[in-house]
């Protein structure tokens, strides 16, 4: 269980970090959609790690494959199968991990929870399981687009103490992509991989802040009560490896508001409603008003750092262990693609429900 | 839809603020579970409005009423249906409302979605649905206490700019029930009532953090991917009416952390495994690992103002709306209770989860 | 678990034979419908027992109240709660099954399950919880109406040996609902009704056949695979009190044909598609083609007899127990309108999902 | 939607008969349980055409891959995703059916549904959909047969007019499968094949009724209200291609009892329960009673048949169709392993469900 999200547009993710691969199947998509993988594998190559100096590589190609559900270039309305083969599988690098828990890694829980785990690479556990989110959330991306003129754009806000200044309203995608880290503001941007270029010689890691905003959503969107917008958003986003935090519109500094302040007035021109302030993130009651919706996801710094530790083993005895593997300083830059999957698989499972009881 | 939550322990909640009542229904309760309106209504005492001189009084009993589900004070494992009279209702105190949408609340947006709209008191999207929540939450509770030794405990952290020195560690329920705000640092928690009654009467509202602490989950609980523990729990918050943020152990502050200073590190004795700090939250890779649960919700101010505000109306045209009928000048002492219900409704149907695939 | 039904027309049903009454929770209707009372309150009418001298009758007059997600007589698209009060509790009629499983009830198995049982009346297992589909389907059956042009018409086929005559492309409500076994052939009506009789003289019971016809729903709702139309209304069909067998088109008998004579040739005229035959039932592959839906569902005789019976009691001893309560020698008229609840069920939540994905 | 079988035994199938292969993803698999392919390949094994000269062969090995969710040989308790190739391709034996729509198949309500079809063989509808239930089926009856002791059988119990006689009180799987009708009663099953063979070279098809008995299952298994276990029985049975009718216990043939002759005496000695008849076929009230589960499903006689057909084409013009493709004149031995793994998906998933609410 808990390996499936959505309602109507329904992924399931699988696969292990080592192993025969990892993937999604997508249920619920519209037939008709034109999907090909080249629709895909973009997102998967920004997602992927090694694309920069900053990073050690995983030297995986992360070749999209659509097994099923499409026919002739389009979308069959059946079960779309996406896989992605585990290529660089390095075994040996983890044999350590074979009998030791890695602090504030799963190891621990999975093998208090299940009595058994992959300790390769982490298994169900490895950030890789982000492929199939990722895969299936450039179809979500697609029909949003095409069907609903939704643009989805995450960027890097923060890392560590460095935040950078950036205007949610007017920010673009090249800027993003104009640099490694993804941070749409160069002299902040420049400081960060400064910064993370210091954090990875020193074997430790950092974390930040992922912003995004979602433009063109129309009023309407989301229920009442459980299923809010902002709370499925909020599920998505702390289901994200390493993610610690949530907040919509105001989030936590809205607490030092008062109502005066924090209200949202509404004004109408000629059938257009909007507000003149976003305080609110574009959701209200659980349903998006027609404002672009915003907000911000908290992540630690990975836990996976080149010095040595206390931690225990599978007998429950003290003992040490000196982080091996991939070193990767800071995950926010790849985090950006996984977030922005996230929200469109939000997003696209709502447009359905939406269609679903109202239209 | 979206009246649901819970894959296992799962609670239906029904009724608008003005009408024949609102109510829940659990399915999935274990059978032979002493249960009667007496383990019930003592939550919903809290949650109650008008229980001090700090808030407009809403004159409700609010006595709630097991339907069914229940036989000679047991559960049968049958649904339970609790159901709670609107006994309050003062519509004309909304007439202004019926055709104008007050700002920052969900008239608009229920109004985009569904093109109709209970005006009365906000109908659906009112705090009072919660009533149904705190409810099915006490079962859950007592599940959680009896079964599995699990306590639930929440509090306010902050008021506006106000914020308490709590030790999550070692606080206990009477410290917080001894002052109306809820906040076990009595100090802050002076400054609080003064705070809340300035603002009272300048007829503006202000918001603020609930912090919660749960002791006694065992190692294990919880999902991979989707369905991580923080994830249900982020979800169920931002479920909340005015919650905008949700934060899970280190949360946003541990942004600013490296990996060596966050990671938590295990030691054991004699069988058991604790971490020697809780950055994690008492959650790694979305399962328990033993240690306390800790996590924080932002609560914006709420939309009710004594003041006139922009506006539109039903018509889209521009008006202006004066706020009436209750003035709460901050919800976050009843948001106290209400945080904890739904804290355990999200841990009783992980129990129940983990006993399905694991026990 | 298991009282929920639908996917996006969901119910959710509760209550027990004694207690404080049985109802519905319906998630998912689509906002602006018009409803009230009255809109139900005849399919419970013609559900409630003692409508003719054919039952002994339990003076319930099975009032609805719509208690949530109406205002000013239209659905707001938030859960509608409806309540039934039980009135004719009468408890004392059941203290000899306080200690003795009634064979073929579900007495035992409930026990079995839970450890605990509420023995008055059945307690959930009594087809009183019928009252909440029923309920609930007359709002699916509205929806199927009004939106669709779908009607759904149920009627005796068969009490114990005697089949009727019928022929489902043309008959009508009026001849249905013409006498009090709802036979549409007057003459196999007459015989069943002296049937009755004698069975009930006799203290013991009959089953018989419900057969159903679909009119109007169009080619394209259902799923293909496991939520296969006819597949969900099997489900629905096995979960009503008593039933044993479903079938969908030629069914069983279907069993001794050929493919040549089976199946049914599509023709075409100016843009309209038929068949020329029905074997199919109305049903390819999971998915209507827009012919007449048609299904049998077969009812055991119910189990309440008036007669000493052998069986064991709570500490597994063997024992007899004779039937009291009320003594129905037949519930085949009251199944028609249950049957017909049901299928609006499935057939008004596949509509639903057909907007979702297809619309 | 509609490609997810299960509440806590989740199965997802995915694939169409050509294209990239089939497969399924199980979600909620227990920990720890022996596991690889060798446990699969049987079944699919039996479910696979062409194994007898009755059947024009497809010559597919159909083998099976796990592709994640095992470590080692041992579940992990993440999602297992199961995957056989497609080797047999022929989509020339097809072309005319790109623009015709076979009589009594998909193609037509595809088309209707999706505007959009795999006109290959069937896609989706194709009956190499049931591999994936084959191969997900296999790992539920190994939980069942390893944690529970249930036995699930299955065999044919009529062809077209040939009924066989068969106590399923003692039928074994030797004789079931000591002949290629998968019928125990040898005489019967050599006038099958007698039929089969004429039946095939007059390029027609028949059905029949696959019998199943299900020994082992304890009392309480099952849901009361609308997840009975014959109502989800049912389901599964009649989401299997060409199925038109379920029956349990009794079923039609009990419309023809009294309740007298019906109801299944209890009986009990040092602490069992078990009743004296089993019209029940094991449940009662939708929970199991520990008797053996017995139930009959009905198959029309498939489609695919060697003559020339009316039918109509994409525009919706008159035609004529000739079958072509692989001419399978019976289906039902074929449809005894997969009868038998849909109903291990059912009492898999009960039997988790019952762990989680009353373990």
């Amino acid at each position: 269980m808990g390996n499936t999200f959505g309602q109507l547009f329904r992924v399931t993710t699988w696969g292990e970090s080592h192993g025969g691969g990892v993937g999604a199947v997508v249920d619920g998509c519209p037939p008709r959609l034109k999907l090909t993988e080249a629709d895909i594998q973009p997102e998967l190559d920004r997602r992927r790690p090694g694309q920069s100096r900053l990073v050690t590589p995983r030297q995986e190609t992360d070749r999209v494959q659509i097994v099923s559900g499409t026919f002739r270039g389009r979308t069959l309305g059946t079960p779309i199968c996406l896989w992605v083969k585990n290529e660089d599988a390095r075994p040996e690098a983890y044999s350590e991990m074979a009998t030791k828990f890695r602090p504030s890694h799963a190891d621990y829980t999975y093998f208090a929870k299940y009595g058994i785990r992959n300790w390769q690479g982490g298994g169900r556990s490895s950030a890789r399981e982000t492929v199939g989110r990722v895969a299936a959330g450039a179809i979500a991306r697609k029909i949003l687009h095409e069907r609903y003129g939704v643009e989805i754009l995450a960027y890097v806000k923060q890392i560590h103490h460095l935040a950078a200044a950036i205007k949610p309203e007017t920010v673009r995608l090249k800027k993003v992509e104009a640099n490694p880290v993804r941070c749409p503001d160069p002299e902040a941007a420049r400081q960060m991989i400064a910064l993370i270029e210091r954090v990875r010689r020193s074997g430790d890691t950092v974390g930040g802040v992922v912003e995004a905003v979602v433009r063109g959503v129309p009023a309407g969107w989301g229920s009442p009560v459980f299923d809010k917008l902002e709370a499925d958003l909020a599920k998505g986003m702390l289901s994200l490896p390493a993610a610690k935090g949530f907040e919509i519109g105001s989030g936590f500094a809205g607490t030092a508001m008062t109502g005066r302040e924090h209200n949202d007035p509404f004004r109408a021109r000629a059938g257009w409603v909007w507000t003149t302030s976003n305080h609110s993130g574009g959701i209200q009651g659980g349903i998006s008003n027609g404002q672009p919706i915003l907000f911000r996801v908290a992540f630690k710094p990975v836990a996976t750092i080149m010095r040595p530790q206390l931690t225990v083993n599978e007998q429950l005895r003290n003992t040490t262990l000196t982080g091996r593997g991939r070193h990767d300083p800071c995950v926010l830059p790849r985090a950006v693609p996984i977030v922005e999957a996230m929200a469109a698989l939000v997003l696209a499972d709502h447009a359905l429900r939406q269609r679903a009881q109202c239209g």
